[in-house]
């Protein structure tokens, strides 16, 4: 999918090293340990690609951007860890599990501060840090609604969505608009891939919080319904208690804060009795067919063909 | 002692009030919660002293700094009170008490991004971001070592200058430095002020830590010889691991990880019979009158008369 910036990506892995290492050896070894426990890059690889579309492309001077959003990631999840009291991700140990939670939520504010560094001494200017800093903010203040409307399943469709905006999409979306500006498009071409990725974050997290709802426990590695059991509505649950018959006992289910896997049960079975999968569905693919659309005709053909490849890949709906 | 600023200080409370304000209430209410809560506002203060000595001054450009580094002072603590599992910070509840740790981890990374958020749209330039970048790794990197040290009592004086640096005084180096620049000073002007800022914030620090070993309990509010047991030894405690006769018997109570009150009693009593705690007060002052030294000709009376103050007040020792 992302042949074009294979070469570009194998650098940046030495780049994000290079960004964590500091004189002291135990922040430079929470550091690697975190940028190298399997990362997809998703958000790098826009920035770069978004970046290889524009005219003045120049890799070392949009490496340090790419590095900072893969930084901000990062230090997001870190921090998120010590919140959840994980023990892992992707498989390997956090750093609230290894280390402690002062070592993470340390970690995490140092890896963010890093991050800006980069910016800075790249020198790309106020707007880029600007949206950066905005970002930050929106993403804890998303986190902390998640939380707010946990067991509220009255917020609806309207709040659903904010919040996967605040989540995930205005990050991808920030990711391919800074890579277009820092590779030289002007501020249309680069807004309309600001609009392609805000519309592949939209319907990447509904088709991510769908798998909550239609995958079984082996294939996703953690327990169906386990979204409604921590009280979140996702897409199809709303449009159930919009359009079933049981919405009432949906509601009272998933605002049930001592919820049983029995009630789990019986909410997944009043979502999947509706059109809750399938709106939600064609609402990832309004959504993906809109992000292809919107596609600048000035773009390169190969870098063209990538972003519809990853609009493909998230609509394929089985990763 | 800021009579020059009094009333830039009071715009600045309203400048902060603003600042955390978010469309979410539950963050607005947070924010509002941390920044009036009891600042001594010290760093933008020492920002708009300096900035105020400039050629250039305009308070409106000046303050988005110096909310900012009061902002990224407070989501330091907001993460530190997390780490410390403390409860009350200055009187008032913290943010990890009053709400939960998930809402004080993500409200400090929204306050860190605010303050960064605020310095892009000022349009200061790259140089400033990329200090305040730095300072906030420095911080985060100070506490790291900070906690790595802890009942390693083998550290050693150079340890021990280089740890309260990142702690305190690189942060109100920065906020004279910055402060001037932004106020129109040049970069030697400014790099005298940073040095005063440095200087006052290695005294401050080292009369700081000795409170710990001079204080009655009822003056600091907190047992006396507090960091003893935990485990940090401050530059009293090191002057008397060199010179004292009963170093040996020192050394094993400050790294002994079960210490009773008894032996902190003891190592109290040690570290007295030395002259550590006359050492370190000479230490302070040498600081305290180079920082007077070193303040440029250029500046005008007041500013400088204020900065005097400042650093008799450090001296005094009596906060």
């Amino acid at each position: 999918m992302f042949d074009v910036i294979k070469g570009d990506l194998e650098i940046l892995e030495q780049g994000l090293q290079e960004a964590v290492t500091s004189t002291n050896e135990l922040v430079t070894e929470v550091g690697m340990h975190l940028v190298t426990s399997g990362g997809k890059r998703i958000r790098p690889a826009l920035c770069l690609l978004s970046a290889r579309g524009g005219k003045a492309f120049d890799l070392p001077h949009v490496l340090p951007l790419a590095e900072a959003l893969e930084l901000i990631h990062t230090a997001s999840l870190v921090h998120d860890d010590v919140i959840d009291e994980a023990d892992t991700r992707r498989g390997a140990a956090t750093a609230n599990a290894r280390w402690n939670n002062q070592v993470a939520i340390l970690s995490g504010d140092y890896i963010f501060a890093r991050a800006f560094a980069l910016l800075a001494e790249a020198g790309y200017g106020d707007y880029v840090l600007k949206r950066l800093a905005e970002l930050v903010c929106n993403l804890s203040v998303g986190e902390i609604i998640q939380d707010h409307a946990i067991y509220q399943a009255s917020r609806g469709m309207a709040d659903y969505f904010e919040r996967i905006q605040k989540k995930t999409a205005d990050f991808l979306e920030i990711c391919c608009e800074l890579g277009g500006l820092v590779g030289g498009m002007d501020r249309e071409e680069a807004g309309k891939l600001a609009e392609y990725g805000h519309c592949i974050g939209m319907a990447f997290q509904i088709t991510d919080d769908l798998l909550d709802i239609e995958q079984t426990t082996e294939k996703i590695g953690k327990p169906a319904g386990n979204d409604i059991r921590q009280g979140i509505v996702t897409l199809p649950v709303i449009r159930a208690l919009e359009t079933s018959p049981d919405a009432k006992e949906l509601e009272a289910i998933v605002t049930d804060m001592e919820m049983t896997d029995e009630m789990v049960e019986r909410a997944l079975a009043i979502v999947k009795a509706t059109d809750g999968v399938d709106f939600a569905k064609a609402k990832a693919d309004e959504y993906l067919a809109h992000a292809k659309a919107v596609l600048p005709d000035s773009l390169p053909a190969d870098i063209r063909e990538s972003y519809e490849m990853v609009a493909d890949f998230i609509g394929d709906r089985d990763f």
